[in-house]
């Protein structure tokens, strides 16, 4: 058995997950940001003593744990080297977690680790998955030869920072127009906000409180500007993924987040879009394009699976 | 000793190749498209025939041949699958070949197979290289753990066709505003001929003939409207490579191309913009940005080292 410790800005949450990639059982706390690194890593521990007391488990029956964490992570030497909400500059978190529990210990950038949960579950054992995750901003990670890409200085796979429109919409890596400021949920939402200002008798603008799905629900329900807003940001998602395909032809791309939920109704435009787009669409098999399945526990399955090394 | 084949829509060239990279001689016919297969096929074979006699060399002599062609190409099982220009259509290209010339021959996509030249001269053996050649459009490369990345289907490494201005100019692959569209010689090209238009005063409107070069020319004269293209162009190149750059965190990107003849005097900006405008330029080590080495013998050199297998 193995614990998945998935590190967000919000919770710190961890999970026991066996070796068929089951959670047995999990548990999350506040990560109260911002707070000093040795109260974190001890909130860690001490959930992870937690889990195993409820489950009656000892430490001996850990093999690994596996820690999924923002920003820039070195895995290969176990550092967490920069992250702006964490205030990371360095810092050994697996050493600093195996002085409570005394067993191998990685850390995987946060983004990586649950894109390789999702392709533990539905890669298909391929050798090329791309993991797309709509949400805040848009996440991503690269599985190539059945593993995590990372890049030289483990910094890749930002596929929500490649340009959609140079010269939009500032982001706040510093670039503008980068695909995440258009195909985001945030960005959907604000496209919905502009939209209701535009046309204040849609079914949209009865929303109590507006999110990803008000455009969605009301495009379903005939509303014309509702299906405008959601046919154009279903493009953007398209653009996006089809630039993706041209550069890394993946044999397979799940897209998740809360968008992901949509099923086909978002997806099947999108692989229309990608078939007409996309080189290689003459004679050559397609990228599958598929909804994510593990969703929010990618986290810490792909956190305690990275761990096996 | 070696044979590359660098199969374009203008030239057939063929080179003899040492082990060590160097071409001994080399030759080319014209392509003369459109034409049937066997008869671009039967001058590869004359080529190759030509260059070995006058290099008092036999059949024996030769290890392998590697033919780079343009379109989508299954290098796996030998296969050109599909070119619009060559009209491939799934032709066995290194068998035809076979019937000639009783060597192993392999077919790799001539944007590859010139990455990977470039790769074996100045990759420093790293894990992640990308190549791009700045011209009629933008063509690229990449290298991931020594060996040519194709994507599942054989036509991945579209770097020219990632997204820069979604909705922007239309591109002849059927999107709108792909990187090649603002970044090529071809794009500069208008660019310079746009800027001449609207300020016919310029040192540019004196030159003969507009070129990739008329722009950096008169800027280094000092021509203010010439410095206003050079800038933009720049920036366009540069957004592209930090988009490529936040994707793969490679450790060497080179830039070749014509245009890559202006060294530093293009790489410096680059390089400054994506120190500015990429993840991991905080506490970690960046991708170095470098002119190409091996330029037009590229072709060549990577089409015969990469029948090595």
């Amino acid at each position: 058995m193995y614990i998945g410790i998935d590190l967000g800005g919000t919770n710190i949450a961890a999970g026991i997950v066996t070796k068929d990639l089951k959670i047995i059982d999990q548990d999350s706390r506040p990560t109260l940001l911002p707070r000093a690194h040795s109260d974190i890593v001890k909130d860690m521990a001490d959930l992870c003593f937690d889990l195993l007391k409820r489950n009656n488990l000892k430490v001996s029956d850990i093999e690994s744990i596996g820690i999924g964490s923002p920003g820039a992570i070195d895995s290969v030497n176990g550092i967490a080297v920069f992250s702006n909400n964490f205030r990371w500059d360095n810092y050994p978190l697996p050493e600093k977690l195996r002085e409570y529990i005394n067993v191998p210990i990685t850390v995987e950038n946060d983004a990586n680790a649950a894109a390789y949960g999702e392709y533990l579950v539905s890669g298909e054992g391929t050798d090329s998955f791309i993991a797309i995750t709509l949400g805040t901003g848009i996440g991503g990670g690269i599985i190539l030869d059945k593993k995590i890409y990372r890049g030289f200085n483990g910094a890749g796979g930002e596929i929500g920072h490649t340009p959609l429109i140079y010269g939009g919409i500032d982001c706040n890596c510093g670039n503008s127009g980068c695909w995440e400021r258009y195909a985001s949920v945030t960005a959907l939402i604000q496209q919905t906000k502009d939209a209701i200002k535009e046309t204040p008798s849609s079914l949209m603008a009865k929303a109590e409180k507006v999110s990803g799905r008000t455009s969605f629900d009301a495009a379903k329900q005939g509303d014309a500007a509702a299906q405008k807003v959601v046919d154009k940001y279903i493009e953007y998602v398209a653009a996006g993924v089809a630039g993706i395909i041209n550069m890394f032809q993946p044999e397979i791309i799940v897209i998740g987040g809360g968008i992901s939920k949509e099923g086909d109704y978002l997806l099947n435009p999108v692989r229309e879009y990608a078939k007409k787009h996309t080189y290689g669409s003459h004679n050559l098999p397609l990228t599958k394009i598929k909804i994510a399945t593990l969703m929010n526990d990618a986290g810490i399955i792909g956190s305690a699976l990275s761990s096996v090394r």
